[in-house]
């Protein structure tokens, strides 16, 4: 099965993707679309035709394209089993897949680029308001992971495995630093990152390493 | 095993969570929590002690709390595998979850009701703009669903076995009205919701018929 990644270095949805692949060894080809270059490549004609939420990533498996990162995680997961990324008890899966859905859903969806651009567009929102609006949802986020990671977490954020939870709290904090959050209230998270970010899953799939990273 | 639902019967989440307990003919008592009463019930301490994101729903299991719809419905599939919500085929039950996901991720989190009470609190947007950020969200993710559901759907959404991806498009469409959403431009769509509508499963689920509804 050959594998080729439509990604933005600093997408946290295609970080997550490449979080994953990595993990399992499986070998993939990144193809890079800005974000931002043009108005946004993700708008144009080739990417709306693979994926018509007009988002990043897309994992296009054998040229078939997959978008949504949880929906690509779980294919993964499932074609891929071995190293695993969920747990074998039913309920620590669905606590697993309720973190991941914390950041997929709860955060990253209400404070992402395009939402910023349309606070702006719709409301009239300055830069600093459209940041302020992301701040506050990942604040929200995180605090609620925090709480779950207390009451299930061990070495990683369910458990002592790592997991999917893990794989979508790495990028979401490099993106809480960027919006200046103050991350002193969650150490639990932090402390998770700090073990897994001297893995070589997770050192590969960072945003600096990508090929159409740029540097600020 | 025995379920309890904390629900409000019009936040699409919880509905979702409805339908798959009734397609899997799982009893389960409702716990309703009213999202406006009081400044919504989902923030008191009892139940953001279940759930830290102080959201609906919550699934009771033999008294363990588990928040996020999709963590839910994964859940129920792989305890109660039948009548499944799945096809079985990896692509396939992907493409299930890509949709599922556009629901999800891409459209109630940016729409719902605490995104639009913070566009009040936080922009000072009116009612009125409040209403135009939620239906742009929902036309744009619908949009989105039908181009999926051209390629890949059949008498439901993917194909011809009911799925997640139905599970969520029903309660997103009924949201979808209540902004006022025109949606002659997904009939592809709301054809599939009139095949699923009379389904006793829907029906029992369908906001009308919860212990805690209310006219208008």
């Amino acid at each position: 099965m050959s594998y080729a990644l439509r990604s933005y270095f600093r997408s946290s949805a295609s970080w997550r993707v490449r979080i994953a692949l990595n993990h399992k060894g499986l070998p993939y080809e990144t193809v890079p679309v800005h974000l931002l270059r043009e108005g946004g490549e993700q708008h144009g004609d080739e990417h709306r035709h693979l994926n018509p939420m007009e988002q990043l990533p897309v994992l296009l498996i054998d040229g078939t394209p997959l978008a949504q990162s949880l929906a690509i995680l779980e294919y993964l997961e499932e074609v891929h089993p071995e190293p695993s990324l969920l747990p074998r008890d039913p309920l620590a899966r669905a606590r697993v897949r309720q973190l991941a859905e914390i950041v997929n859903s709860g955060i990253q969806p209400v404070q992402n680029l395009f939402v910023m651009q349309q606070l702006g567009a719709q409301l009239g929102a300055d830069r600093q308001a459209q940041q302020a609006w992301s701040r506050f949802f990942i604040e929200r986020g995180l605090r609620a992971l925090e709480a779950l990671v207390a009451a299930y977490g061990g070495i990683y954020s369910v458990g002592d495995g790592i997991s999917i939870a893990d794989v979508c709290l790495v990028p979401q904090l490099y993106n809480a630093r960027r919006f200046s959050v103050d991350l002193s209230h969650v150490p639990r998270l932090t402390a998770i990152e700090g073990r897994l970010a001297s893995l070589p899953a997770f050192v590969a799939a960072h945003a600096d390493h990508q090929p159409d990273a740029e540097v600020g």
